[in-house]
Parts: structure tokens; sequence; C-alpha cells
């Protein structure tokens, strides 16, 4: 894949100094948008994007540029003429032109806005009072709608007449003069049924639709749960007013499994449109930094209970030597059970009225765990670290209780979070871990003080 | 949503007990299939399920059958005659048949097979004989295929006699006479098209398909790179043998993502046709014990530093209650690193030859948020917990040069294990961590040594 990138990366620049824009023109037509797109982020000579975009046939220029990064999308633009601009623009489906839009700065927004025609113009307008990942911000409002009396031979003749500007065909919309969603209809059904079947006969009259509001998380749900290629999108009233369509729920997906997977490392997300290797290292500090530093200062209770119990340690301090062993098995129990809650969660498994079900099941667990591990274990710390009987059970019983409240704590908290509002990936392991230190530690000293005499 | 299913269960049951089936057919002919699956799946009395799915009309007890998790299917199937049987197969498209067939035990399959015609038959077999997890094993074989001479008039009169039967007709393709795959034509196209200009005119040559051997993962990013709804699937001869639909996958992303997770978090991938609730505390178990007790048996070398540094402990005990900070500060950074370079690599914008490039942006992120972190700790350190400048030294330049570790392990090993052919996802954070620790511990000792003189 990259090596054949390589290759052409290669030859197109050398076809680019030779001049040859005849043979680059007929190399790059017969390419994908996307493909194009990679071949132009990959360390290609600043000057050679701008002279490769103009010899793309104006539709394929489009499409490619949709395909491109922000900053690369940036830098092409403030070389653009105005008429230039104005050709990209006009060949833009409309949420495609309020993607770039959402990116781009304040300057070259204006200069698109300018660019666009009044239609355009009012439709971007229109999507752009939606809040951000709202279902509103990602539709687009190029679809085919049909009237309730039209037969199919007058579907198929109107999607005949405006079919091409519209970003799907393949589900058309009937509405009412008020513009009330009444029906989906399928182009299946439209080409296989009696040319003079009416709408209202031929429609789907349960259509799953979604408001303008709801965030883009649920509406990518409702796809992969009702199979679907595009979703209605109407407003307080029922109108329709937009379509989401398939290709746009899969970068949704991507963008949330991308800073669901941030927040269970302690990431703050980063702007997901910026891929790693563009993103500086100022960015990156700043959206690690900040959970760092909470961890950190959060650590300090732990330092507190071991201060607490200097003189334990220091009567005995071969029980020091097992401090991170017992921390870390805890994180990772902590973590296996709250990834799992998570994602649970997050795939609509799992509601908060579980919890008790949850609860009951991770007990189980934990104790099948804790014991399985204690019990390897103590032979271990009997036979190769050839500790006593004593000392070998206050760390394997250490262990078991740790395990157990790591379970606890990681499935109950993702629960909590999510039933209070919050996003219940925070609640992953780092987090987990830092709790589960400080109760693994007090676990530990109190069976030292008690099995060992301290 | 669940207390509206809630609310629904209550009054089905009722109608169910009361014997009201009229009304109980009215109510589930309006629901959509993977609802009505969902309320058979909510604690719905175990006799009642086979009764309602009586009521269904056929096509939406297949479309509902499909929806169902793997071990009601399973129970459902166990009460069927043969003849419900072969109703709800029949009605099967072929991939959802091949999905029921490999989750359902030997006894089962047999009978299914059984009641399948010789066509599906085949086809079923066809699709059986590829590997777990590649594009022939999600595909289906009811598309709809074109022949290069045809007219657009005669294409759509072929796809409106059997079209019906086909999973989609959305995208069409152009076979030559040996299924050579030439062309794909959508049905907008189609419909655009004068009625008789000829498919090898209409039709897109430039094809992206997949071979029938590829990893579904690969095929799930073709999807959303080149934003398709159908992919063509071809054996090594180029022969087009099937498609892939959108809708799959959907649910094959999800799949990955919950596998890529649960790799992360240290588990064992679980079968993911099953949602945790009704995973078994024996199933959990075995999923997670496995890195449970490698991850543990490694923190034996944790404990194997400190025990040689045990003498210096016992000289600066105060030293012990900065160990957790320093572990779990030097985790997450690592694993901040592993979870952004995992991601990256799942979604393409990393390749192994971008190693260095990555490592160097690490290795500044690294120093960046260690020297911000070190300050504020080391004025705590002075200020609060009222140390002498050289512990608080020791500890804050441990911090500095563990982060700087954890970074670059974090970043390294998951390009290393992409390289090598294995899942980066197993790279992620509590792998990391066990190195991290010891090597934290390492450096802490050398400060301690040569800093305050031990």
């Amino acid at each position: 894949m990259t090596d054949k990138l390589e290759v052409l990366r290669a030859s197109v620049i050398a076809l680019a100094e030779g001049k040859k824009y005849a043979a680059l023109r007929d190399i790059l037509s017969t390419m994908k948008p996307a493909d194009i797109a990679a071949l132009f982020e990959r360390d290609m000579p600043e000057e050679t994007v701008p002279l490769l975009f103009r010899l793309l046939p104006k539709n394929l220029a489009a499409d490619t540029f949709v395909e491109m990064d922000s900053a690369s999308q940036h830098t092409l633009i403030k070389g653009f003429s105005d008429s230039e601009l104005k050709e990209v623009v006009d060949e833009l489906y409309v949420d495609d032109a309020v993607d770039l839009i959402e990116e781009m700065p304040a300057m070259i927004v204006k200069r698109i806005l300018q660019q666009a025609d009044a239609e355009k113009r009012r439709m971007i307008n229109g999507i752009l009072k939606f809040p951000e990942d709202s279902a509103g911000s990602i539709m687009t409002t190029e679809f085919v709608d049909l009237l309730p009396g039209m037969t199919a031979e007058e579907a198929i003749r109107s999607i005949r007449r405006s079919g091409i500007e519209k970003e799907t065909i393949n589900n058309c919309y009937v509405t009412e003069k008020d513009r009330k969603l009444i029906g989906v209809v399928t182009i299946r059904h439209l080409i296989m049924a009696d040319p003079s079947a009416i709408m209202t006969d031929l429609m789907d009259d349960q259509v799953i639709s979604v408001n303008t509001l709801e965030d883009q998380e649920a509406v990518a749900h409702q796809f992969s749960k009702y199979n679907l290629i595009a979703m209605p999108v109407v407003d307080q009233e029922e109108r329709l007013v937009g379509i989401v369509t398939v290709d746009d729920v899969l970068d949704v997906l991507e963008a949330e499994t991308t800073e669901d997977m941030e927040k269970m490392a302690a990431i703050v997300p980063t702007d997901n449109s910026r891929p790693y290797l563009k993103l500086s290292v100022f960015d990156l500090w700043k959206s690690r930094i900040p959970w760092l530093l909470l961890l950190m200062i959060s650590a300090t209770f732990t330092g507190m209970i071991i201060t607490g119990f200097e003189d334990a340690l220091a009567k005995y301090v071969v029980l020091t030597a097992y401090i991170p062993m017992l921390m870390d098995t805890g994180g990772n129990s902590g973590s296996q059970a709250s990834v799992t809650v998570i994602r649970g969660i997050s795939l609509k498994e799992i509601e908060f009225s579980d919890l008790l079900r949850v609860i009951w099941k991770e007990m189980r667990v934990a104790l099948c765990c804790g014991i399985t591990l204690a019990a390897a274990n103590f032979l271990k710390l009997l036979l190769f670290d050839r500790l006593t009987v004593l000392v070998a059970l206050t760390i394997c019983l250490t262990l078991i209780v740790t395990i157990f409240f790591a379970k606890l704590v990681g499935c109950t908290l993702p629960l909590l979070a999510y039933k209070l509002g919050f996003d219940p990936a925070v609640m992953a392991s780092p987090f987990i871990t830092t709790i589960v230190d400080a109760i693994s530690l007090l676990v530990y000293f109190q069976f030292a003080i008690h099995l060992l005499d301290l």
C-alpha cells in the first residue's frame, strides 16, 4: 500500500518537474479522490500540489478537495483565485461545504460564502446553526422528496429531473404540503412497482427519523441497529429538513471511536480532522497534560497512606516489594471491568437499570479471578520467593480483596457517570487505577497489621 | 428508550396472557425487526417468545430472527418444526444464513442445511469455505450483474425481473462472459441515462474491489475511505463472486472496535455475537484471567528491583511513598502514547516507515509533559511535603526520565508489533505499564544512590 504510494509519488513528482502535464492529467484522472488526496498529503513539495490540483477535471477536483485534511485544504484555498474557489464550492455537496467552513479561519469562511450562490449559502447557513455533533450539523439538505399523490412513473420522472444534484436517490421521502414527513420509499420499490401505483400505497409509513438536535452518536447507533443507508432528519414540528447518509455515519463512528479511546487513555480529545503526524507537539502536550497532572496529584493520597504505615514497612521491608504487583493487578482488573461496561453502554447493551445485575456478575467474576491469581501467587511466594506462610497469606488475601474492589469500582463508576450525564469513557483505567491503588494499599496494611502483628 | 421498552414489554405480556393474538399481531406488525428482537430479548417469559414469533408475518419473522442474538436464535430454532424452520431459512439472505450457521451447534446446522433449497445450500457452502473475518465470509452472493452490451433500458428490465431477491440494487456490476468484473454502474446512473446507452459507456471501469481473502477490517477501511455503500468481492482470477454491503460493514466496525478496546484493556476478545449480560461468569473469567496472570508474573521483576534496593529504601523510607505516583504517572504517559499510535495505525494515518518521525514527536512531547509535571511536583514536594531539595530532586528527575521512557516505549512497541504482523492493540496500557514500572524503579534508585549518597 505505502510502497505503491511511494512509487506513484516519485513518478508524479518527476512528471511535474518535467512539465508532462498531459500525462499527469491522464494518471490522476483514473485515480479515486481519496487516493489523490493521500498522494497530495504524502510529502508532496508544497508548490506541486496546487499545480496538480489545477490539472484535475472539475468534478474530480471537488471530490478530491473534500477528502483532504483541513491543513491541506487551507493551504490550497489560500492560493485559489476567486473563480477557482467558486468552481470548487459549486461542486461541493452542502454537508461537505459545511464541514469545510467549520474548519477554516474566519477570513477564508467569508471568501467561501461570497463564492457560493444564494441558494447554497442559504442551505449552508441553515446547517451551520445546529450545535456541533448534532444530527442537524451532519445532514445534507439535498434529498429527493416526493408528494403523496404521485405515481411511481411520475416519481421516477421527478427523480430524473432533479436527481443529479441530490446526494443520494436510493431513499426518497414522501412529504405532505407542509413538508411533514409521512413515508419513505426506496428506489428499488419505485422501479419494481406498477408505474401507476401511488406513493401512499408504495411507501413505508413507519419511518425511522431523528430530530435535528439528536446527538450524532445516537444517529450512528440507529443506522447500525436498523441497517440504514440514509435517515431523514426532522425539526420539532416533524417537518423534513435534511437527511444523513451512511458515508457520514462511517466518519462519525470513526471519530467517536477515536474520542472514546482517547478518553479511556486519559487524553483530552484532539481535533479529529487532523491526523497524528500533523498535530504539533504543543497540541499533543495540551491534550495530554491535564489528566496527567490531575492523576499525579490524586496519587498524593496513595503516598499519604504509605507514609502513614512507614513504621510497619520499616519492620517488614519485604512487603514493599509486592506493592507494584498488587497495584498493577488491581488496576488491570478494574480496567477490564470498566472497559467492558463502557463498551456495553455505548452499544446500548447495558442500561443504568442493569446496575445490580452487572455488579452481581462482576462480583462473581472478581472472586473467580481473585482466587485463581491468589492461588498461583501463593505457590510462587512460598516456593520461589521463600516467604513465610503468614507473609504470603497477607499478600494473597490482599490480592483477592483488591481484585474484588477493583471490579466493583470498575463496573459501577461508568454506569454512575452515564446516569449523571457524563461520558462513561472517562471512567476507564487511569481514573480507576488511582482509586484502586489507594484501596489496595489500605487493605494491604490492614492485613499486615492483623496477620503479622505489626 | 428503556422505559418505553418496559411499558411495551408489560403490555405485550399482558396481551399474550389474555390471548389477544389479533391485537398482538397488529402491534408487532408496525414495529421494526430490531425493536421486536430487543423486546424478545428483554426478560420475556421463555414460552412467550415462540408464540409471539409465530404471530409475525413471514417476512418480518425472518428479519426479526436475523436481529436476535445467537442464544435466543438457538432457543427459538429448537422449538421450530421443520416447516417453520424452512419458512425462516427461505426468507434469509445468504449472508445472514451463513452468520446463523456459524453460531449454531452442529445438530442445528444440519437441520438448517436440510431445510435450505439446493441453490441456497450451494451458496451457503460457497461462503462457509472462506476463513473467518475474511471478505468472503461476510459477503452475500445475491447481487445484480449486468452484461457489457446491455442498454440502460434492458438493464432496468433485468433488475425489475430479478431485483427482488437481491440484497441491494443500488450498485450493479458489469461482468464479462467469464464472470470477470469490468465495471460498476449505480441505479442512479441507469435511471438518469438515455435508455439506449450501453453499459460499457455508462459504467465506471475503475472499480474498487477486494479479494475474497482480504481481512474484513481492511474492507471496512475501504468503505470509509471511498464512501462506498457496497463493494464487489472477486476471486484470484478477478471473477465476481459476491458483494459486501455497508450494513455488514457497520457490524464489522462495531465488532472490531470492541475487540480493539478489549485487547487494550488486557481482555482476550469475547464472543461478540453475545451481549455482556448474556455472557456467563465462566466466559468472562476465561477472557480475563490469561492477561491478569501473565501481567502478575511479569510484575515479579518490579518486585526484584525493589528487593535489590531494600537497604537503600530502609535508610530513606520516605522514598517508598512516591513509588505509586511515579509508576502511575509513567503508566499513564505510556498508555497515552501507545493508544494514540495504535489508533493512528488502525486509521492508516501511521505506517511503520513513520517510526522515526513518531519517536521524534513523542520525545519532544515527553520532555514537555515531563518538565511540566516535574515543576508542579517539585513545588508540592518542597512546600507541602516539606522534603529536602535533594530528595525532591531525586523524585522529579525520575519523573522526567520515566515519562521520557514511557512515551518512547509506548509509541515504539505498537509500531514494532504491527511490523511483525501482531495486533498493535495488545501493546496498550497494561503491557506497557509493566515495562514502564520496572524502568521507573531502576531510574529512581539510580538517582537516589547518586544524589542521596546511599
